[in-house]
């Protein structure tokens, strides 16, 4: 049975092909400097999925915490850490983040439950 | 002569001795609390001061961002690092954060300067 | 069978009137004022319709997102249009926006759906 | 029949309890820090709710605003002062905070046709 | 000698005059509506310019900061009732809120300070 | 006698030389990005920068605002119509926008002041 999160995927899937095919340069270019600013450079991609984590959280954007969760623990980060990483957006961002605390630990919870699934 | 990141510290400094005096115990848990967030526990303090300066550009506080990237320097990232961890930054927050980059660097470039004059 | 945009009609139709029901004096002037505010005056209602898509996309609001389309379409802009709009707000935002555009493209293709249907 | 408020109450109270089970000091003490800020001290419990309500009607968060609105009422507050309220968080937050108004106008009738069905 | 708050309250004093001179329809008919949320209706002005001080607070806006706390005084609040509402704020909003705190503090210290010399 | 918006002005270019000068790649393309999301495509340049303008009130930047509005006079903006984009703004922003407002107010006064002056 499909979870919160395959809806997510599913529907990120299909809109971004979508918004793919509009064709929009601007659009198109900008897509690709978004993935780029993850990748190896002065800072690797590991710290970085978490800085993206972070951002998202403060900024309270749930599908963003989720893509952020689901690429940080492809990347090897701990439950511990990313709490850890949780509370200081949480310090930063107030009682208003805690919405997304608990979306971000019921991903994460989803994400691991997959894996002892056998799905990731 | 004072440069306007030792105005900040100095405004700063003064103000938290007043916030202190009034003695508001959940104000001054809160502080207590912030102060904490940044401690070695599952992550390590240099990483979680990362995280805290992506905070604080993607939530535009300029402040924030002077008070993080001294704690970043201290805690030993590169100027290189840094740029690449603003640049993150930069590309969640979008050109609203520009005017905050800008900030950043200068501040970058102050605190290196006052490490070759000898003053910290 | 009702899409998400007829959702969204019916609710905000639905709570509007209890709103208006409601008789506050403040909020009532507010709702005309806001009415007024993309009326013809010094710029156009073509125009402005289309800064209240930017303004609601840059803030992060996908109701307002969607009231807006529905007025920009009604408006006259071509989806081309809309898309480089939408870029300029992708651009300001970062990539925090990137929801809210996949939000905003699927909204269009539904009411371009709907007047293919005949229904608008 | 469950309402999208009992959906809320019974998710908020479920990921409360798996956050607590996660057992993060600075997580646990946020909340507590969270709780405390809303009890008597110089000003009293019922006017705190109600810059509750105000604080996250302005930063739009819907469910912040159904949390308050429950504490708001249980404070005593009456249906046209949580209004008035209201109106104060639309004219500083704007019109973008009009779909949260209809969230929170919804949520007020839920509660009171809780009350009138007995029970609250 | 002026101080910050002399500063701010000429150039708001000068701009709004600007504002009224420019004779926009719309902006003038907002400007009444936000006088006149804070008058008494339901809840009475003392209530309502410590909600606008809240709403102000976790908003980051200091000269709205500035401008409902010298409602605030003038409404009967006492310090320390400020600060209690003030740690609401920082509640809710997080430490990205204590750059606006410290600025809080100091301008209710300068307010005091005025009344003592007579000033007000 | 240079006015704020010449400090502005010479304080971006010496940051801009300087985030140039750090050769960051991903900076460097966003800031290509940033001017190329302006430039003629389905909409006009003109019709963009007033875009700009009205993500640049709403998200609160005055030195965005300082940029869009230079950019947007010498697009051939008149006054009156830069007062009805600001009015949208407001409106969907809330009085939290109207310090932005007077200084964006300001900033118009003075490029058409130095207009007359023969500086521009």
């Amino acid at each position: 049975m499909p979870n919160k999160l395959d809806e997510f995927r599913s529907y990120r899937t299909r809109m971004n092909a979508r918004i793919s095919e509009i064709d929009h340069l601007g659009i198109k270019r900008f897509f690709n400097l978004d993935t780029a600013a993850y990748k190896d450079e002065a800072l690797d991609p590991k710290t970085k999925e978490l800085l993206g984590l972070v951002a998202s959280t403060v900024l309270r954007c749930n599908d963003c915490i989720d893509y952020h969760i689901i690429q940080c623990i492809e990347a090897g980060w701990e439950d511990a850490e990313l709490y850890d990483a949780l509370n200081v957006a949480l310090i930063v961002g107030g009682s208003i983040v805690i919405p997304h605390l608990r979306h971000a630990v019921e991903t994460i919870d989803t994400v691991r439950d997959e894996q002892a699934a056998g799905r990731q």
